[in-house]
């Protein structure tokens, strides 16, 4: 591959992830009155682990957990975003994002595709600290939405407390433990506020 | 400061950066029907600092170019966006920016503060070889979605060739020489092509 191919599919890479930002998830913004994209979720994610590498259960390399999170999402640009509550959804959803990976990251020149995708497939695995504590931020930041946007997300589609804490509680301790005493302490009061109905009883 | 005083700074500082998923941008965005806000913008440009690294004028140490690249507009919230073609919003916008930087970096714990005001400044400063590059993809990704959306953006604000070439060049070949000499062969083909004026005759 001479270095005008390489650069040529380099830049058509950075263009057709341009499609990130058309990709709507379930949470609504804060200060804005719209549901959030895939891509500047992912920006979020990156500035919370800048922000709060310190909480990581392990320590852990910032740059890999970076460049994690920023790749995490990009199979959606084929797939969709899987709400994480939908169980229906999540039967499917490896392979659907299977695919999705094969065509994007084949874009790339051989190998740097194959080291991006190494990155995603590391945050999918959750095997490494890095991408343990990756998944506890992408865990944190719908609740935080949720319980400071008065639990709209979570109320549209009859979310409640104990599957909040259910879904989340294992990735999040695993990966944050601190984070996730705040986040369940969180749940609890909005649960005791009347936001966020418990449950079962 | 308690560590709990501590984590209650970081997730103020978190919600609070949410805005910049509201500040919008001059650019198009390719596939959707809608101008970029900066939130994505900046997770895009960390995208392409991971895949355009070997690019760089001089060698780069990456986790610090996306770091710097993902606080690089933060101070927006306050700010707004200045159009790169925009004199008179440049004349006061180095003032302002520094007064939004004095409220948000204030949020978060003294020296993490402090640790994220130094790589804005850095960005801002241009006198790193981390900063040229952050800087040459900054001038790129604008120019990409104009030459790739019909040239939208300057069409609108009568931004000419001629002014794209001045206003990106010295940034450009400084931070990454061989995507200025891509980005200029693509201005000159629009300008064939039609779709962009040449400006001065």
């Amino acid at each position: 591959m001479t270095d005008t191919d390489r650069l040529a599919r380099q830049l058509e890479f950075i263009l057709e992830i341009d499609r990130l930002k058309g990709i709507e998830r379930r949470s609504w913004l804060l200060h804005s009155e719209r549901r959030e994209n895939s891509a500047e979720h992912s920006w979020h994610l990156a500035m919370m682990a800048m922000v709060l590498v310190e909480h990581a259960a392990e320590p852990v390399d910032l740059l890999r957990v970076i460049e994690m999170v920023l790749v995490h999402d990009l199979v959606e640009i084929d797939a969709g975003d899987t709400f994480r509550y939908d169980t229906a959804g999540e039967a499917d959803r490896a392979e659907r994002e299977g695919r999705a990976a094969d065509r994007l990251f084949a874009i790339l020149p051989p190998e740097e595709g194959a080291g991006l995708r190494s990155r995603w497939e590391e945050f999918e695995a959750r095997e490494t600290p890095e991408a343990r504590f990756a998944a506890a931020l992408d865990r944190l930041m719908p609740m935080l939405h949720n319980l400071h946007g008065n639990g709209r997300g979570w109320r549209e589609h009859g979310v409640t407390a104990d599957r909040v804490l259910e879904r989340n509680e294992r990735m999040m301790a695993e990966g944050a433990p601190s984070l996730w005493q705040v986040a369940r302490a969180l749940v609890e009061q909005a649960v005791a506020d009347g936001m966020l109905p418990a449950g079962r009883e």
